[in-house]
């Protein structure tokens, strides 16, 4: 089957001469796409391309329900490419599809989503085709992949939302929510753990919308698959719960039919099906890793198109007629059901104006009227609580207004306190449980969340702050697309206490910050933690990761100190002297009380302090410079941060002549208060040193 | 089967009345013990040592090959507690197998690893109990554990370790490696990918060395584990390739012990043993997911003791008896086996002297003689290479004299340059293979790789730099643990180039330099390449992350500059001026040389300028002040770092009155020079704002 050399590639060629159906045209249209643009950038992944584009024909063409000039319908049929590094698959789908573009503010632009000439500038700056598919980059790019198992787990969070929506929404007569998930899997999708995660929740949840299509090709960068990975896949997806089919040759585009059609028949549990294909089908390197991640090369661009009976020396050829078929095709079954849709939803709005209002208020990402009115205002409390315990309070009553507020926990909701009260599970008898159960997932849950996110859905994923290391690349992938994604972390530091140094965050806090464009923001008090939950509700065009303590954190007297407001801007002057500062105490979180204790031990002995609260870095470097100053003025050298996680990071705002309390290595298993002790996160260790820099600053501006 | 309530476990008590047993003496004083450490620290998790004290007696007295008076012997079977949480069991274990306790010199001291006193000091500021277990911290503990998943995938390093090790010691009649390994998992293991991976990749390698226990329970924290978790395990190992047993009772010690039989007769496969357990076995809290992770309370002792006819009134009992009885069933199948390695080994080291002195020095953690002799010294080239391929050739220099260096890739070593030329691939039909295909299995490759390393290997993984992230976590542990794991991850910036933003690193330095104790290391050329790798292979205490290039690297000229052997201090001065320098330039990796191009420039223009390297911000910092401010003197205020990184912690060496030419955004898909271009990161660029910063200290200076 594998054909690894010319002599073989030829016979090839005789047999795509007798058959030049339009359908074979097509599918070699995609396969000679690919190829010119990799060898016209001189770089790219031609092999997946080339094997599977009678895949991606026959599910485009035949199957998917998705109207090339409403790509933003939301009842279509997702198409989601995992395996992102054959990006020209989906770039030669999207150009001979005709979809029509849309722009970041979801205005039609009357262009064509991707022409022929974006075609050639694959893997160019600014192109509208970057080497992976860029999801708000490039329409009909449903969700952003290339970092492998990624789009795998959007995938089963896009299957969640659909079952999510119509379980709120369909009511009889009324399948406003109706599509079906399709995912393009490859080995190193398979390899992955978060797509073994993904597909375990799957198979669990029963979503019988969720198609992964596998393309088994026994290649691997190193070689055949055979050096790593042997296990029988198939087998793994049964004991998952998977129906799984087997398609013995991508070639064969009536079993690639007949497989779906199983699949669109199914209706107790996600279909696997395994398509055994040959990487760079058709070329010289066929079957081999070289046709994985490199050009062709010219000569066997040439010998390619020769065995496809392909005029060899035109690139970016699209043969007459074939790009008008495949809109034909996929246009004339697509549009009769959007417009079918989009009038039964008219009659829907009338028959249910108050969940008609709703739904669109959801579609448009907007938020519902009196949608924080239950936010609950907390009355200063020196006991106070643990802010993920505000912060479930807070979501609560969030969730109570905003029905598409969703999420849950990698198994530990009991501890993260994220589950809403009064609402169900999200179980395969009960669709319309808001509360997930992701399992000791987080990689998974990271994958499914964005998923969900990508649907409309305000989504949030619960784990203790230590295991955002697990889901590092669905966070960053979610920042990448700008999603709404909402990341809960709590026991965010070595407030953990006895579960020791593996439990206990040290590097989070810095490695989360620096991510470009994600707000963290670690709230000091219940009402900042009611103020940063607002704050990330309102805006939906990027991910937060709410960052709470496992322990009682007191209460703030806001009629004393400022109000919590100043969250929105990341950081606040929360208690200041009359006249300049001679110590500024910065803190977030859980030390923001602490700080606070030791400025009302300096104020009563006659120093002149001031406490920030700096709970978003993120906010605090949108502001002007101006703002900034206000809250930390240059002039003032003897600054504290104090902060129970590492100190990067910190020197941005203490400047080189202030200081920090911060850990510097590991903590250590033991009830929080002796920890901080060992650690000096004291009030009298804060007092001290704030008078170290006061004396230090004063020596240095005799100087 | 499941005990919910004290009627049923008064039942139970009946029954354990009459089996009054010694084996049952033992495994309830286990339980017992759990359940009062747990009780007294008022915090920790007893559930999951009560279901499984028959499993841990059955193996450690019955099976495990573990001296307790050397729990250093190289060939002791290894036991890994993957269920962290449940460190009480491999501390109950520990005290009544009278394990002697090892120093962190690896010195005897003389005293029990633990005694009752230490068992009562559970979860303790500085006690030798915390809250999980510690390698180093404890005698008899083989890895860290705690984070799901991680044990599991250590133990698969270690399976592979002695496999290796036999491969290339062993000599007819000289079996000096022929342990075996045991790893304890719970059902969040089972959820979490990195075990999936872990898994996938044992079974491909026939590892029929290793046995991983399965405690299913049934219950996780949010509840049943039908909430999340229904596949079927045992089917799922099937297409893994492992040989799956299931005992029906956790408290059937006879079934256990057929299951190992069986795993120790099996020779061509791993083995997975389904083993069915009551959490909090005997408690009124049984089978709940209450018995997991919160103290019984007192009054659920006293019942649970009662329970176990138990006297309900002591605490931390130990009945006469037990703990010998214990002692003499390991101690006496262990101690002659032992005791005959011992003897044989020294008639191995007389028969084989090359061969033993090598595997004494490795046993040492030593390096042999003239082990860098073959690094080389890459003589000044202006076009250069890429540190992803000096590292190549470094490290074949090194392996070809150290032979426990080994490693390999997560299927991207013809990118990654990691192959060790003229060693073959380790795969199951070749365990002397040096070169490891980890799979497109990164946080699986970091679980093995720190099994290999805590087995005498220097083992390394490596991948792309954005896919650090995929496997934070062992990256983490492998710093707890401080194991000598290297992490070699290329393609480390936007260097990548038209991959696009999911492939190029922003954030990644920052993150991995936050890790505390992990030496990041990015040379700026071939040579400072050979000397990271030098200063790496000295120390196998700490893990270190080797950061290199994709694209090619001018190879300075070292006659004109400092020497490379500058990166022992993780920073120095190459390029320097007469005088106080008016500019300091900072960089690392592929932006050193534009700012040598940039310093030439300045310094043939007038302007007093120096280069300062800064690969290892770890090293510079455990420099001491003196050296530190040499490098980077305090009067010096205009400095510029220039990094293709997020800017996060450069602030602490450019100081308040510095800038760097940082990256705010994510990058884009493109080839590396138009990123240059739009990023600014050229030598004019770089000249400019050294330009300013000069005016900018001049004018500040003024004031």
């Amino acid at each position: 089957m594998f054909m690894s050399d010319t002599e073989t590639a030829t016979s090839v060629a005789t047999a795509l001469h007798e058959d030049g159906s339009p359908e074979r045209l097509a599918i070699d249209t995609i396969r000679t796409l690919s190829m010119d643009a990799v060898q016209k950038a001189n770089s790219g992944h031609p092999g997946t391309p080339m094997a599977l584009a009678p895949v991606g024909y026959t599910l485009w063409s035949k199957f998917l329900r998705y109207d090339p000039a409403h790509a933003d319908w939301p009842n279509r049929d997702r198409f989601v490419l995992s395996v992102g590094h054959a990006s020209m698959l989906l770039y030669s789908l999207i150009h001979l599809a005709g979809i029509e573009e849309i722009d970041a503010d979801g205005n039609k632009t009357g262009k064509e989503a991707l022409s022929l000439a974006d075609l050639e500038q694959f893997r160019q700056l600014s192109s509208k085709t970057p080497g992976h598919p860029e999801y708000r980059h490039t329409t009909g790019v449903e969700t952003t992949t290339g970092p492998l198992g990624a789009g795998c787990s959007n995938s089963v969070g896009m299957a969640i939302a659909e079952r999510s929506l119509a379980a709120r929404y369909n009511r009889d007569g009324f399948p406003v929510f109706d599509h079906d998930v399709y995912a393009l899997c490859g080995d190193g999708d398979m390899m992955e753990g978060v797509a073994s995660e993904a597909a375990s929740i799957a198979g669990h949840l029963k979503l019988s919308n969720l198609c992964w299509i596998y393309d088994s090709n026994h290649i691997s960068i190193e070689g055949g698959t055979d050096l790593a990975f042997d296990e029988d896949v198939g087998l793994r997806f049964k004991a998952y719960g998977w129906n799984v089919i087997h398609v013995d040759d991508a070639n064969d585009t009536a079993a690639i039919a007949a497989a779906i059609e199983t699949f669109r028949k199914t209706t107790d549990r996600p279909t696997f099906i395994v398509v055994h294909s040959v990487i760079g089908w058709g070329s010289p390197k066929a079957g081999s890793e070289k046709a994985h991640g490199e050009p062709l090369g010219e000569e066997n661009v040439r010998l390619t198109k020769r065995a496809y009976g392909w005029p060899e020396d035109k690139s970016f050829y699209v043969p007459d007629g074939v790009a008008e078929a495949f809109r034909k095709e996929i246009g004339d079954r697509s549009k009769p059901l959007r417009d079918e849709w989009v009038a039964m939803v008219d009659r829907y709005l009338q028959a249910n104006p108050e969940l008609g209002a709703e739904l669109d208020a959801m579609l448009k990402d907007e938020l519902p009227a009196g949608w924080d009115a239950d936010v609950p205002v907390f009355p200063a409390d020196a006991k106070g609580l643990a802010s993920r315990d505000s912060g479930g309070k807070v979501l609560n009553a969030l969730a109570k207004r905003v029905p598409w507020l969703i999420g849950g926990s990698a198994d530990l909701a009991p501890s993260t306190k994220t589950d809403i009260k009064d609402e169900a599970s999200f179980e395969p008898d009960n669709y319309a449980g808001r509360n997930f159960h992701f399992g000791v997932r987080e990689h998974g849950m990271g994958g499914v969340v964005n998923g969900m996110a990508l649907s409309h859905l305000r989504a949030y994923g619960s784990t203790f702050l230590v295991f955002a290391d697990y889901m590092r690349a669905p966070i960053r992938l979610s920042a990448i697309m700008e999603v709404g994604a909402i990341w809960v972390f709590t026991h965010d530091s070595i407030g953990v206490g006895e579960d020791g140094p593996t439990h206990q965050p040290i590097e989070h806090l810095a490695s989360l910050r620096a991510i470009p464009g994600l707000d963290v923001i670690r709230p000091g008090d219940a009402n900042e933690v009611a103020w940063a939950y607002r704050a990330v509700l309102e805006d939906a065009s990027r991910p937060a990761a709410l960052i709470f303590s496992r322990q009682a954190l007191p209460t703030l007297d806001r009629d004393k100190y400022a109000s919590a407001e100043g969250v929105r801007k990341g950081g606040y002057v929360l208690a200041d002297c009359d006249g300049e500062p001679e110590v500024v105490l910065i803190a977030t979180g859980s030390e923001l009380s602490l700080v606070v204790d030791a400025y009302e031990k300096l104020t009563a002995e006659g120093t002149r302090a001031r406490v920030v609260s700096l709970p978003s870095w993120y906010r605090f470097e949108l502001q002007d410079k101006a703002y900034r100053d206000s809250v930390l003025p240059p002039a003032a050298k003897a600054r504290l941060a104090v902060e129970m996680a590492g100190s990067m990071g910190w020197d941005r705002y203490v400047g080189s002549h202030g200081d920090t309390i911060t850990m510097s290595t590991f903590g250590a298993s033991a009830p929080l208060a002796k920890l901080q002790d060992k650690f000096g996160f004291t009030v009298d260790n804060i007092v001290d040193k704030a008078r170290s820099l006061i004396a230090e600053a004063a020596s240095t501006d005799k100087e």
